[in-house]
């Protein structure tokens, strides 16, 4: 279908980066730079923005911080129509640690928080604008957010002068109706601000919930190459290019890019539905303790792990 | 959600079989058996009746003729709550070729047709239930379909003694808008009638289309362990129980086989998500030629798929 308003981010290196602490080469990197342009994509969240206090570089990758000379050894000036992006995690980042917009290939931060973080996410926004930079709040684990709280966080939002606001599906375990409730909710609270969607495939409803955003006029639309990302990944890039249908996008280079890199890729870090990050999803869980038992010997135990996981629940 | 009237079937052998030529050990279809019986599961698909003079033994497993010497190897007289069934392909069966059901453990004959064979599918489930059997009308390839075609077909069928009518996305090409129109467009025709769903998983949406067939109450739901079938495969029994949260069903057993048996097999016979098989899934095409180039050297050449894909629509 085609909208005119419709914006699609790829955040492949900086949600895919969850699963190797942004280990990606440069090589790749530059690869996914290149097909996000020559695709037509509008936005790359090429990585995050972080204190150097909050992380150390010997555990994780330059994407993990976007310094403006690492990106700019990919993507030199970026005389390109894509936008680069980067998102800002409450807690992990100073305000003085974002440069001006004007000395950066940045043109994006998206700041990501948890409703009790909601005021401190609009203050930091809000500074990123006056520097010069479009700005998203991404709202996260709205599953697990008692709906006083979601309202009260709506209504800060609703007085701010942020334009863009997200729906993420942190656990990967909502289903349509809850989608479309949400994004009333939030279409209610947010007349006049963009919604985006930023959704986790654990029960393989990250495309579906997708397109639900987009029936419910959703306009800023998360995905990744191959899916790729945190446990179970996100919704397919090129899954969403076939159903969008609109010229300006292009799924040639994707797949390039998929055949040469990812598929391999895939079998070092196994992103993607596994019967572990289902039952996180199913029971609303932080994905965590499927990935940790994703890496374990125990990995094919799945009754093991779902047997675990009862458990915790009856607690 | 909990609705009484939902019935689960589960065809992991008969449409599994579509990718080994139904070559599972005694062992494995033995262990789907037991956890379907385990599990609360409704009906279990075990396979084809044929005939003989259709396909040759050397060439394909038992469980496309579903003889009950074999079946009962497996099931014995299955003194269970779990209904057997199998599916008649028109063309590749006689009617005499059907044992009477009281001299036999299968309960149920499901007849699958395309359109212009809806009257023989009519003729052939009719000669089923009146040897005993229930029934159902599996009409495939409906995105391929005329409407006024379908019209015809589904007035035929209104006019018959066949209680359940499925729809059927053989190619895995539609979205859930589309799924909820033809719903709606069946219960026109078919308003005393159930409504099945079986879905095809090329566009990650087998699970979804399943889930927004039971929104529009339908009441037959098709599924395989691990989305196991032709091509990228069906609706996940495993993902279905979790949404249902119906106390009759039970996931452990499922899952015990999936890590007993499945993930090994996934190595061997790659059902799932693949890029081909997105491929001709957007592209309204039946998955021959995705299975074909899978099954090729060129198979990790997706952008030279995609081309020939495109070169053949052009035509």
């Amino acid at each position: 279908m085609f909208r005119k308003e419709i914006k699609v981010l790829d955040c492949t290196i900086r949600d895919g980066g969850l699963m190797n602490n942004w280990h990606f080469s440069d090589e790749y990197v530059m690869a996914v730079y290149n097909a996000c342009v020559e695709s037509g994509i509008d936005y790359m969240e090429i990585g995050y923005k972080s204190s150097e206090k909050a992380y150390s570089r010997d555990e994780v990758g330059c994407w993990k911080f976007c310094d403006d000379k690492d990106l700019k050894r990919i993507v030199g000036d970026n005389n390109t129509d894509l936008k680069l992006s980067a998102m800002a995690d409450i807690g992990r980042i100073e305000p003085d640690d974002i440069p001006l917009a004007a000395d950066s290939v940045l043109h994006m931060i998206r700041v990501a928080a948890y409703v009790h973080q909601i005021d401190k996410a609009i203050l930091l926004a809000e500074h990123c604008m006056d520097k010069g930079y479009e700005v998203t709040i991404n709202l996260m684990a709205v599953s697990n957010i008692m709906e006083r709280d979601l309202e009260e966080a709506l209504a800060d939002v609703a007085k701010s002068k942020i334009p863009i606001f997200y729906l993420v599906d942190s656990f990967g375990s909502m289903y349509c109706e809850q989608i479309e409730r949400l994004v009333k909710k939030y279409q209610e609270y947010l007349p006049k601000k963009t919604i985006g969607v930023h959704m986790h495939n654990n029960m393989q409803l990250a495309f579906s919930n997708t397109v639900t955003g987009i029936i419910h006029n959703c306009n800023m639309l998360d995905t990744t190459f191959l899916g790729i990302g945190r446990g179970a990944g996100n919704c397919p890039l090129e899954i969403l290019l076939t159903f969008l249908k609109n010229p300006k996008y292009r799924v040639r280079p994707i797949l390039k890019v998929i055949q040469e890199s990812m598929i391999d890729m895939q079998k070092e870090i196994e992103w993607g539905y596994h019967i572990p990050y289902l039952i996180t999803g199913t029971m609303n869980q932080h994905p965590r303790s499927a990935m940790k038992w994703m890496n374990s010997k125990e990995k094919n135990d799945l009754v093991a792990f779902f047997n675990r996981m009862n458990e915790k629940m009856d607690l």
